[in-house]
This record gives C-alpha cells, sequence and structure tokens, in this order.
C-alpha cells in the first residue's frame, strides 16, 4: 500500500490527500511533526532532500515529492475520475488556478517563511499577520472575478465535478482561516469551497480529521 | 502567430521563450514593461486578471496565463520534442525539480516581494538581498544532492535532451547572478546551466538578448 508521509495542518499535505481520496485510492498516513522538526530529522530527509512534506511512497519504494507533480502522478496512472479535463485549453485553465494558488499564496505564507519574518527579521505577529493577508487578496481578487465571470466555472473552478484547481483551493482557504483572511468579498470562492466539503473525498482529507491532529 | 507578452527580466517569461523555441514555434513578443507598472494598466488586465507576465495569446484570442499551465500545454498540443519523458515516475520526477524551483523559490523572490520587504516592511538592500540568497540556498543544497547523486541526471536536469526542470532551473540560475547568488557549492546546476546555455532554445530566450532589454 502506498505510504503518505504528511503533517495534518499542511496545505500541501492535505492537496495529496484529497486526490487519493478523489481517485479512491488507499493509502498509509505517516505523520511527521513539522513542530517538533522530524522533516529535519536524518530518517525523513532520505526520503526527501528537500525536507518538505508530502512525500509520497509507492509500493516499489519510489518517493515522489512536490504535491502537485505528485498530483499530476496520480492522474496519469489512475485516470478515472480525471482531475483534469480532456481538452488541452480547458486543462490549461484549471491549472492556471491551481498555480495561482499554489505559486503565488501558498509558497509565501508557508511555515517557514512566515518563522523567517519572525525570526531573523523580527516582524511582531501582526506584521506577519498582516504579510499573510495581504498575498491572499492579492491572488484571491482577481480569482474570485474570474470564478464569477467565467461560464467555465460552476459547482466547483472548472465544471460540475472536482479538479486540480479545487484540490489546491480548498486547503488555501482552510489555512486563511487560522490567520483570520475575511471571506466576505469571496462569495464564489466560499461557495466552491463548502461544495468541495460536501463531498466525503474532501471532508475526509480535512486537518482537523487527521491521525496526528491534537 | 501566437503572441507572448512578457517582460525581458521576467523569469517566467524566460521559461516560456524557452519552451517556445524548443518546440521550434513561432511567436510574436509584446513587451510589458514592470517597471512602468504596465502588467498593472486596464489594457493588460483585461488580458491577464492577476497583471502577472507572461500571458501567451493563442491563434484564436484565448489568453494563457501562469507560466508552468502554459508550458504543460505546449507540450501537450505540440509534442515534439517532449518538455516531459514518457514514463509517469520520470514526469514526477521532472516535475519535482521543476517545482523545486517554481514553487519553494521565484514565488518569494520574485519582485513585488522583493518590494514588500523594502517598502512597507522597511528593509534595507542587503537584509533584502540575504533573504534572496537564503531562499536560493534552502532549494539549490538539496537540488544539487539530487542532481550530483542521480543516475537520472546526465548532460541535462532529467537524461541528456532538456525539460520541463531545465527550463525552470536556468532562469533561476541567470536571476540569482543578480543578487550576487555564489554558485561554487553547485557544481552540477553549473554544468546544466552551461549546456542549456549552449543549445540556440536557451540563447535566444536569454534577457539581454530581447527587444526589451535596454
Amino acid at each position: 500500500m502506498m505510504k503518505l508521509h504528511g503533517y495534518w495542518r499542511s496545505s500541501t499535505s492535505y492537496r495529496v490527500r484529497i486526490a487519493l481520496n478523489l481517485k479512491g485510492l488507499e493509502y498509509e498516513y505517516v505523520a511527521c511533526n513539522l513542530l517538533e522538526a522530524e522533516h529535519r530529522g536524518a530518517d525523513y530527509l532520505a526520503l526527501n532532500r528537500q525536507g518538505l512534506v508530502p512525500t509520497l511512497e509507492l509500493d516499489d519504494g519510489t518517493h515522489l515529492t512536490q504535491s502537485l507533480a505528485i498530483i499530476e502522478y496520480l492522474d496519469e496512472c489512475h485516470p478515472q475520475p480525471a482531475l483534469l479535463p480532456p481538452d488541452p485549453v480547458d486543462r490549461a485553465r484549471v491549472r492556471t488556478v491551481a498555480h495561482a494558488v499554489a505559486l503565488e499564496i501558498h509558497p509565501v505564507n508557508n511555515l517557514r517563511i512566515l518563522k523567517y519574518l519572525a525570526g531573523p527579521l523580527e516582524h511582531p505577529p501582526e506584521a506577519v499577520g498582516e504579510w499573510f493577508r495581504h498575498w491572499v487578496g492579492e491572488t484571491f481578487e482577481p480569482l474570485e472575478a474570474e470564478l464569477s465571470n467565467s461560464s467555465a466555472s460552476a459547482a466547483f473552478c472548472h465544471g460540475d465535478r472536482p479538479t486540480l484547481a479545487d484540490i489546491c483551493l480548498v486547503p488555501q482557504v482552510a489555512n486563511g482561516a487560522r490567520f483570520n483572511v475575511d471571506m466576505t468579498p469571496y462569495p464564489s470562492i466560499r461557495r466552491i469551497y463548502d461544495n468541495c466539503l460536501a463531498l466525503e473525498a474532501f471532508a475526509k482529507a480535512s486537518p482537523q480529521v487527521q491521525p496526528d491532529a491534537p
């Protein structure tokens, strides 16, 4: 059985859990405690040189890292249900929404960046919170316009089935709640979030129901 | 003919130029001057709601945004020469290297982040430079180990042909030179960079030879 090395509150681990659940793939969950720096220990670095979660360990012992690369792999090897639509322009749209979240928000707001702002750069918690909310707003504002105005969006970011775009969006919204992101200006994002969480694949992947959640 | 809206010194524009050149696809280059905030003007925002470069305008007027989504699109519609290898585990490896650069380094070191550090957070240029080099090192160190130790790496990040991984790596190395990143500890990255720049597709995509370079 595949093993997913992750952390309950990590957005990137959450993405891979959703994808595995949507595909109906069973996996063993192996918790890696970021607060105790287990991701910087020799055992974990042997699995993942970057020392980041998640890592997906395949049946043959191959280790895959980087959440989006893992999800594209899962979609290639287990094509149904598809996480990307068949048409290339539609696929580009789904990846664009996914990447807007995964490349413009998450990398600048993850734990190690916030620690660097609070540590070496000595910013107080309020400034760190403002940083977080600033970068969410920079992307959520145009994303909300796209999801509200494009006829390609429906119950989910693209059409009536969840895709890679929803897989990236949902953990980002959940993460934002921890930093008091005001979601009032984003009704389409909220609606899609609610539609996703109504699905078992998303609900079962939620941070608070993971074995390592406190 | 396709139109590429980009900026000479933008790493993400550079990535798409390399991909178009490797595929042998002709395109019209439309410069968007980031220093004069053209990417925040109404004309450009009509093309790209996020106000980021690059945007690829297809023959039928469709606009694609987000560099990696554009490159995956190009690889799907123009399969030869392939930018990803055929085997799913190999594809995951190439995407992992590409994403290590595109998700862990570039997003935290791009112009808008550095401006926020220098502006609202009032850090002097030395602290901004240290920030830049810190995040390059966090990823280049494990990446160098991967590229040196894995038998999958050869003349390029993956085998003897350039892939999506090299397309992301080369602009990052070029960008690092502007911030005095010491490349001594990364001989494999330097070797691959040199091998790429020896190819016309990479050389023609270089920032300094673009029409909008000073």
